[in-house]
This record gives structure tokens, sequence and C-alpha cells, in this order.
């Protein structure tokens, strides 16, 4: 049976801003080392799929720049969705065109902007996965084993005692907890996060979406990869409503299972995560481009060209892309899509 | 007897970076309101001499540029000197000028980057000291009675009891105090602030120099208006020995006259007094330009072009050129200069 990968690409990362714009998300930028985060997705599961085996479902303004990131992708490949409408119909998407291509297969869904540290330990736990979705009419998700109580993940209880092989049966999605309740989870250990990575088969998957998604599914099922795709793919998007697969599937369905991931699992949701995961100097800065600091202590800074300095500050975050500056305290980075907010509402479409 | 403004604008201020550069220092800055401070400076003292009486002494990378900005001047009034030697080989040449131009007159010597708040009273002032140059052999200061105890500034010590008509005799001039001295000296009510504006017959100044700098007055003594100004000047400037009028002649003379001045004066002398003397919002911030702010309180943000946002700061200073960035708290401005220094060094010419 065929293993194919599918990376869910159509995200903006307004909190990424001023470095995130709606061609360049945060999965586009070189945050990181050398790679952007999609290359580096994309390379992390060379050992489980060739290029010919990997899908990515983005949409119009990034499919040029994810062509230019990735060239030994092929062109039809990179699927540019019409319009957003969140991640079920993205899937489902994949999954008929799979079912198309190869028949019945092994489809690992994967976001195209987490952080894993450790890619052996990822590659094992997906090798689990692999063979028990290949083998169960099952729906698998990668829980993380929570570090602390991160009150911006929604979490998955797993059924105490249902362990199979490693492979959890879940009791029920929950949402992002306020910071008693995520205490609690920690405690408990029975909560994983929600990293939004799927394993399953195609068949199984479009069974369920059949089952609970039967509108979508009878959309998504007259496609298929001819001259007429993009024509067919808008008129379908054009009326389907939005639905995400947690709440339109994972929650409802009865064959949910969860493989409890361990590999240094982020999710790189704002400037303060990217500081936390960036190599720091002896005075706790991540200092990137051309910058001077001095007196500067556990700050991120980041300049591509224009010459930027930052004299005596201490956990501040400055971002100097040429054509717009940020600074803002680490601890209140998550309120940078507020900047991308205004200059939405303000038509200030070159900045965004 | 006729009466010439001398306007001193040979600084650099250095810690106005990135907004002042060697071409633009603070003085020809628009930091306050629509004029440059050497535009507020002239215009301030209209109502006592006409712009063929007001000189301004600078440097040949500055000249230019207060010609078109104050283009009222007559072009022989802007004085380049061929280089920088402080301020006595600069007062003695526009003495000399003057002198030459329209035999004994009142030379009233003003700084071109400092903010007088309370024209009215300034003028008053002047008038009182013009009034006594003209009528006694003496070198009148303005002291400035002082509001806090600053440490940045020189002090100038009267003596008890001397008053003659609202003009104190000097008793001695003193250096940038601790803070602790400069406690003392507001407490006892004999310390002014040395403002370095001054009021003399050029009569006067010139027989001091003559006295107490003569190889200064010797080498002056030979310029002349002609086509070889700038040739003879070159030459002179090239031998002398630089040297301050405070301390080559003002605490040496035994003929120093002090005005207390209180007419809302300030030395410019960093962003923090920048912030201090600006307008600000109901959230105490001071914001120019193409700038968003968030949650952010008594700061100081200018953007000249590019977008600026500034989220959840506090008493932080960020100066956006297009060019460069500077990110500082308020209570570290003093350290701009640091980053020319660094620029300096590195030989990044376009930034300074």
């Amino acid at each position: 049976m065929q293993k194919y990968i599918v990376i869910m690409a159509g995200g903006v990362g307004s909190r990424f801003w001023p470095r995130s714009r709606k061609r360049m998300p945060k999965q586009l930028l070189n945050i990181f080392g050398k790679n952007s985060m999609i290359r580096d997705t994309v390379e992390r599961v060379l050992p489980v799929a060739d290029y010919e085996n990997i899908l990515i479902v983005t949409n119009k303004v990034q499919k040029a720049l994810i062509e230019e990131q990735i060239p030994e992708l092929p062109a039809e490949n990179i699927i540019a969705e019409p319009r957003g409408r969140n991640t079920a119909p993205c899937i489902n998407l994949a999954a008929e065109i799979i079912s198309k291509r190869s028949g019945d297969s092994v489809m690992i869904t994967l976001p195209a902007d987490h952080l894993i540290n450790d890619e052996k330990k990822f590659l094992e736990d997906l090798e689990k996965a692999t063979d028990f979705a290949e083998n169960n009419d099952a729906l698998l998700t990668f829980g993380i084993k929570p570090e602390y109580p991160n009150t911006g993940y929604g979490y998955i209880k797993i059924l105490s005692g249902s362990e199979n092989d490693g492979v959890w049966q879940v009791d029920r999605f929950v949402e992002k907890p306020d910071i008693e309740t995520a205490k609690g989870y920690l405690k408990s250990g029975d909560y994983l996060w929600n990293s939004g990575m799927f394993v399953w088969r195609v068949s199984v998957i479009l069974d369920e979406i059949k089952k609970h998604l039967p509108e979508l599914y009878n959309d998504m099922n007259i496609i298929c990869e001819d001259d007429r795709f993009y024509t067919t793919l808008s008129d379908i998007f054009e009326r389907i409503t939005p639905v995400s697969i947690d709440y339109g599937i994972m929650e409802k369905s009865d064959k949910v299972w969860l493989v409890p991931g361990d590999f240094g699992w982020s999710d790189v949701g704002s400037w303060e995560t990217a500081y936390q995961l960036s190599s720091k100097d002896i005075n706790g800065n991540a200092i990137h481009g051309n910058t001077l600091t001095i007196d500067t202590k556990n700050s991120y800074v980041h300049s591509d060209k224009v010459f930027t300095a930052v004299i005596g500050m201490n956990e501040t975050i400055v971002i100097n892309t040429g054509d717009a500056v940020l600074v803002c305290p680490r601890d209140k980075s998550q309120k940078v899509k507020e900047i991308v907010e205004y200059l939405e509402k303000n038509n200030i479409n070159g900045l965004i």
C-alpha cells in the first residue's frame, strides 16, 4: 500500500508580522537555520515518501513561492485551494486525489509550520501510526505529551486502559483551557496536546466524511485531476461550508485513536516561541541580520537589511523588514495580530 | 550702537542619532513644531536685530542646509569654519568680522540648539543684558535658575550681594556636578545653569581675548572679508589651538557678569529631553509620523516614512529614519552616542 504525505499550508500566520505576509506566511519564512519550515517539513518525511507522494495543499498566492522553495515537487502536487474553507475540505480534497491516483493508501496529514527537534523519534512514531492505520479502520492523531500547562493549545483526552500496541483510544477533544484547567490536565497524564497531525487510510477518512459530512463528500467526490480540475474546484469551494476536521470528523467519529508523541514538537505560534526555540548568545539574545545591540538582554532582534540599533532593552522583540518595524515586549507577542487587523481595516495592503 | 546676533552652530549632536547626522545635526532637525531649532533661534531674535545683523558660524557640511532653512540671511552672514576649534576661536572670528563691518557693537552670542519657551521674558532679559553691556566693560552671561539638580550642565556661581540693576558679578564657573553637589547648588541659590549665551561689546571681548589668548587674537586680527577670506581662515584654523570661551576667557576674566534668566530654557541634549519637551497624547506618548502604538505608554515614537508598530512598550524611544532604527529605554538615551561611535569605528559612514 502506498504512503502519501499531505502538508496543509494555507495559513497566513499574522502573528509573525512584519516578516509574515499573505504571500509569505510563517511556514515559508526562514526563522530557524537555513530552511523554511515547509521545506523542513518536506525533508523530514522523505524517508517515508518520495516527492511524487507528497502533496501540499495551499492557496493561490503561496503556490508560486512553494514551487520555488521545493522545486523537487511535481507541480501538480502543489494544490491551490480557490479559497480557505478550513481543514475538513482540504483533507477531503487531498484524500480524493490520492484515492483516484493510487487507490486506497495511507495518508499522513501534517501542518507546514511546526518544529520537530527529534526527527528520529518522529519517524519511529510515524511508522507506528502508519502500521496501525494500515491494519485498522482508524483515524489516528498525534498527541504531544505536555511539558507545561500551555493554554494556547487544544488537548485530547485518551481513554484510560485503552492502550493497544502503544496506540490509545481517544475519549474526547477539548478546547484551549484556562491555566488552572491546563495544570489539571498536566497532572492527570490523560491529556495530550492536539498537534493537528493525522494518519489514516484514505478509504477510512472518506467513509467517515461520507458519514459525518455527506454534502462535502458528495461535492468533493466529483473532482478529477483533468483539465477542468481548477474550474470544478472553484465551483465546489464557492458553495461548501467551512468546517475543521476536528469539529467535523474527529470529535464525532468512533474510530479515533492517538499515538503519543515525544519528539520535541513545537507549534511556532508567535515571536515569543521563535525566541524560545532560537539559539541565543551569552546575553540571552537571538540576533539576526544588520543589527547592533548594546546592554541588551534576552531579546529577539531581526533586521533583514536596514541597520537596527537596540540599546538597554530587556525581553524585547524588534523586527525590521525595511518596509515595516515591530517593537514589542516578548510577553506581548500574541498581540502582533492586532497590527495586521489594523492594517487590514485601513487597507494598508502593501504591508499585509 | 549696532546690535549683532552670533549663532554658534557647529555641533554634530550625535545623541539624536539616527535623525541627527553630520550633515543634519540636531539644530537643523525639526524636533518640535514646524521649524528647526536654528530657524527658531533666528526668528526669536528678529525683534532685536535684522537679518543683516545676524551671523551664523557653522561648518562646511552644514552651510548649504542653513542657507536653505534661512533663505532670508545674506549668504556672507553664514560663515563656515574650516574646522572646529571650539568656541573661543568661533567667537573671536565673529567679533572680528563685526568690528570690521560696523565698529564697536553689541554682540549677542547664542547656541543654535536650545529651546526657549517664554520668548517675551527672554527678550526682556536680553534687553537688560544689552543695556548693561552697552554701558559697561562687561562680559555678560545668562545663568538659568535651576529647576532641579541637573548633573548634565555646568554651573555658574554668583557673588552674593553683588547685584547691580538685576545683573550679578560672577564668582566662578564650575564643572558638571555629581547629584549630591547639584542638590547643594540648588539649595544654596547662588548657582545657576551655564546656558552658553553671552552678551558684550566686541571691543570688550576682543580686549579680553588679546589679554588672555594673545596668539589667537593676533591670528584672527588679520582676517578681512575680501576674496581671500576663506583661504586666510583655512591657514589660521590649521594652526590655532582649540579652546572654549568658558575656559579661555570667562573663567579668567575679572569683567564677567551674569543675568539670571527665567524664560523656560532647555538644552535639548537627548531623546529623553526631546520627549520631556514634546506635547503628549493621553497615554503620555509623543508620536510623530507613520506609526501605530497599541498599549504603549510614556514613549517617544518617530518614524519619517516607514510604518513602525509599537505594542505594549513603556518609557521607550523608537526612532525610524528608514535607513536606520533606534530602540532604547528613555532613561538610556544618553547612550545613543555609543552607536555613533560604533558606526565611526566601523566606517559605516552612510549612517553618520
